[in-house]
């Protein structure tokens, strides 16, 4: 799939904005700058512990706005259902994404349904469309990326993809392992709002955390190193990862992002995403436990190097081979 | 579906918006009116004659925009592919796509690609979302609809969902039948430049004129009355609609609107649309025909009449029972 965005889809309709690859094209019009992301789920199963497919259609596409600092204004939904989904489970889909828009003040405007024949899909897709706001003045892109900038990760990693493949595969774990998905902009405009200056943020969906890592050194030029110690995993997550060997550095996450910020900021960084700790408790009720995870350490063609608990480092590369398929 | 629709999506999200049922959302973002909308394409076959699933899912977003006033500015893409699919059917549409949007001036500027287990897709589906803006000051809605404005139609009826069946079933006709599908906005947006008052615009796509006119009758509380002779269909369409038991009022079109207009701008709206004809030939040389097809006739609860070529009238209802499934 990477090859063919990379060697099909950006080729043929190459554009200034479009060549940005951030989680949303940023535009102009008439002199306000607005967000513009599109997504596709396709997650099965349709229902997994901390979401489903209609939670997940409408935070997914809220973060990608966050993640050029956008605050989310409007959405659209289009839906193919595949004959003889039963409305049970469409009405509580749909329930869902009601929910999910209201949590973050998200409007859902206009909308398409198509259905097709029984076995031409897979019970019900969705795609969301958002449309957000700039209010603010600042850039966050890679390129803003510095030497000494610090990296704020604002909880535990990899909870959304082993969520998803316990249930496909019908693992048992003590305690229920549930999905991190969540909306992000709240956050990140809090962020924003406290006059924190962010260089570039990022979900850390598909690929997980070493590949945002990867993308934005690749991209910024620098050299990035990560401290193992620092880095939240939950010990079932940790346990389960090694049982199906996956490192949870490589998991994907729904409501997980990084942000570069000048290290000066980055105790009142941790304080602003500390204050959202009592709001965003899981269904296990966890809180999210924001953390400074490393630092730009230097100017570079782009690499990642993580520090692991006994002082050695290796390097992070991108993720080879196959990735879970339909995670969302 | 239309229950699907109107029982569970619209309550659900209910707004003010989304309750108007347009083409497509307008919103305002500082001072500044813009169009918002969303479709998923599903159309099988892939490749018909007159057009494919590319260009269909680029026209049928950018007809959308148009259809409230608004110049198409931006597009996303968003592809779920079957495994399976191959890179040279793959790279034809995103071709189509390309070429189509060029046509339009509309840019692809954000996207995204989920895959799909062999036998939970079909080869391809396509959802493009657009933001289009509304630089004039006119209101296009069926409520602006009064008593005695004309009906301007751009051409000839039907041609999409026969050319579209024709494929699916095998039919041979004399001369093959080629889609109508094409962009809309520019001429549209020269009917605005020509200073024509449009009152409500509609493009005629699943469940073809009759529908339009009936929503719009209804939204407007007017009755409507049509003049079969002046309603354009070719003698191959016309042939086939009859042996297949279908009436071409309901036939899905991919290029043709109407348009509700004060009677003292008819004449200059048909020259606006005349002026297109040199450039909008289809594949068989074919010009468009554009026409006035009949007249807002009076206050009512909604109502459509068709005066028939011996002078008496029928009503023409909404379509009931099952339309022509996956044409767009």
């Amino acid at each position: 799939m990477h090859q063919l965005i990379e060697q099909v889809i950006i080729p043929s309709f190459a554009n200034e904005t479009l060549n940005t690859r951030q989680d949303a094209a940023v535009i102009e019009i008439n002199n306000q700058r607005l967000a513009f992301t599109t997504d596709s789920f396709v997650v099965h199963p349709l229902f997994f512990p901390g979401g489903d497919i209609g939670s997940l259609a409408v935070n997914g596409t809220v973060n990608d706005l966050a993640m050029v600092g956008a605050q989310p204004l409007y959405l659209s939904v289009s839906f193919i259902l595949e004959e003889g989904l039963s409305l049970d489970i469409f009405q509580a889909i749909v329930s869902s994404m009601k929910e999910a828009a209201q949590q973050t003040k998200v409007e859902i405007i206009t909308g398409d349904t198509k259905v097709v024949n029984h076995g031409k899909g897979d019970s019900i897709f969705i795609n969301t469309t958002g449309i957000g706001i700039i209010k603010h003045s600042q850039t966050i892109t890679p390129k803003q990326v510095q030497v000494g900038d610090v990296i704020l990760l604002n909880g535990d990693l990899g909870r959304h993809g082993i969520a998803i493949l316990a249930v496909r595969e019908g693992l048992e774990f003590e305690t229920t392992i549930t999905s991190d998905s969540m909306p992000l902009a709240e956050m990140v405009l809090a962020l924003i709002e406290a006059g924190i200056q962010i260089r570039c943020l990022r979900d850390l969906t598909r690929g997980g955390l070493a590949s945002a890592l990867n993308e934005i050194a690749l991209v910024a030029g620098v050299e990035i190193t990560i401290a193992e110690a620092n880095i939240p995993v939950q010990s079932e997550v940790q346990g389960a990862c090694e049982l199906l060997g996956f490192d949870p550095l490589y998991v994907a996450n729904e409501g997980r992002f990084i942000a570069f910020i000048p290290e000066q900021d980055a105790e009142r960084a941790l304080a602003v995403l500390h204050s959202f700790q009592a709001k965003n408790k899981d269904f296990n009720g966890n809180h999210e436990n924001p953390c400074i995870i490393g630092q730009v350490t230097k100017n570079s063609t782009g690499l990642v190097k993580i520090r692991n608990k006994i002082g050695t480092h290796r390097i992070v590369d991108m993720l080879s081979g196959e990735q879970l398929p339909r995670i969302c």
